[in-house]
């Protein structure tokens, strides 16, 4: 990756708790850490390990939410799976993702972490996608629920489920890449 | 339990999907059938094992979702954890709560329950309660949402989490015992 894109100075702050989908997070860490960008992963505690819904992969928290602002990145990923659920009920994610939201910085869904875009009330009027279980929840919020891959609307980016990874790790960096370092 | 009450007359259905909340269902089963009520356990698929999300429990489905009808049943209890996620993405399963649902008959919902009341559209003004992750979807499917142990309103019984569920109980049993026969 070439540094004219200036990759490697942008922040990325990716949520974890207990349940994301397997099948997701890992992946999506994976692809974020390849493009040079500055990965942190924020969970209810630092440095603690987080394990999928399936048992099948964890991933470790590098430092806690209450540690974090969201001046210090450049753009929030919220992952799927479970892990929703239980991030809604912590006060230190749920600030994170409702003060990036509010500044207008990039905040990234993936499955059902579009529950957190309903939380800090982000939906209304905006076009997004995720896991169809909670799509009901999305329109109840003033969301207009499409089926596709990754959607962007303003500032919000949202993606389906783990086949769209590949595609939202695309549509993080070219969001990335074309504004100026926070 | 007197006969006199006619609750060996009373048929309650139980759904079960994968991911129920361990402290929950198994422990409603034993309380429903202690009552002496004809308990049937509706799953995705009949004689099926289902898995509690803690891995510390399963519960065996008798009969497929798609060989009941609403009317076969007096009262339709949904179970929480995640299996609520999972039987919104049921066709037989979320019709049967709407079919119940639609004639005025007893739906009861624990924790996270409530999203097939979501589902059906079943909370326009209606007070609720359910596990505080989902309270903002109950809230913006128009219900009224308060932290209660159980609420009935209507036809519809809702409790909030695991301890609630002697309490849950004894609801269903006052409503089934003042209702005739279906």
């Amino acid at each position: 990756m070439s540094d004219d894109s200036g990759l490697s100075a942008k922040r990325v702050a990716v949520l974890v708790e207990e349940d994301f989908e397997d099948r997701e997070l890992p992946q999506l860490l994976d692809l974020l850490r390849g493009t040079g960008m500055q990965i942190t992963v924020v969970g209810p505690l630092a440095e603690t390990e987080y394990r999928g819904k399936r048992a099948e992969a964890t991933v470790k928290s590098d430092i806690a939410a209450g540690k974090v602002k969201a001046k210090d990145f450049d753009l929030i990923v919220v992952p799927g799976g479970y892990a929703p659920d239980r991030i809604r009920m912590r006060h230190a994610m749920v600030d994170l993702v409702r003060d990036a939201y509010d500044a207008g910085r990039p905040v990234a869904t993936i499955d059902r972490g579009a529950q957190l875009l309903i939380t800090v009330n982000g939906l209304r009027g905006r076009t997004v996608t995720c896991w169809p279980s909670i799509a009901i929840d999305v329109k109840n919020a003033g969301g207009r629920y499409v089926d596709r891959p990754v959607v962007e609307d303003g500032h919000v980016i949202t993606a389906r489920k783990w086949d769209d990874v590949p595609a939202l790790t695309d549509v993080i960096v070219k969001v990335l890449s074309r504004s100026p370092a926070a």
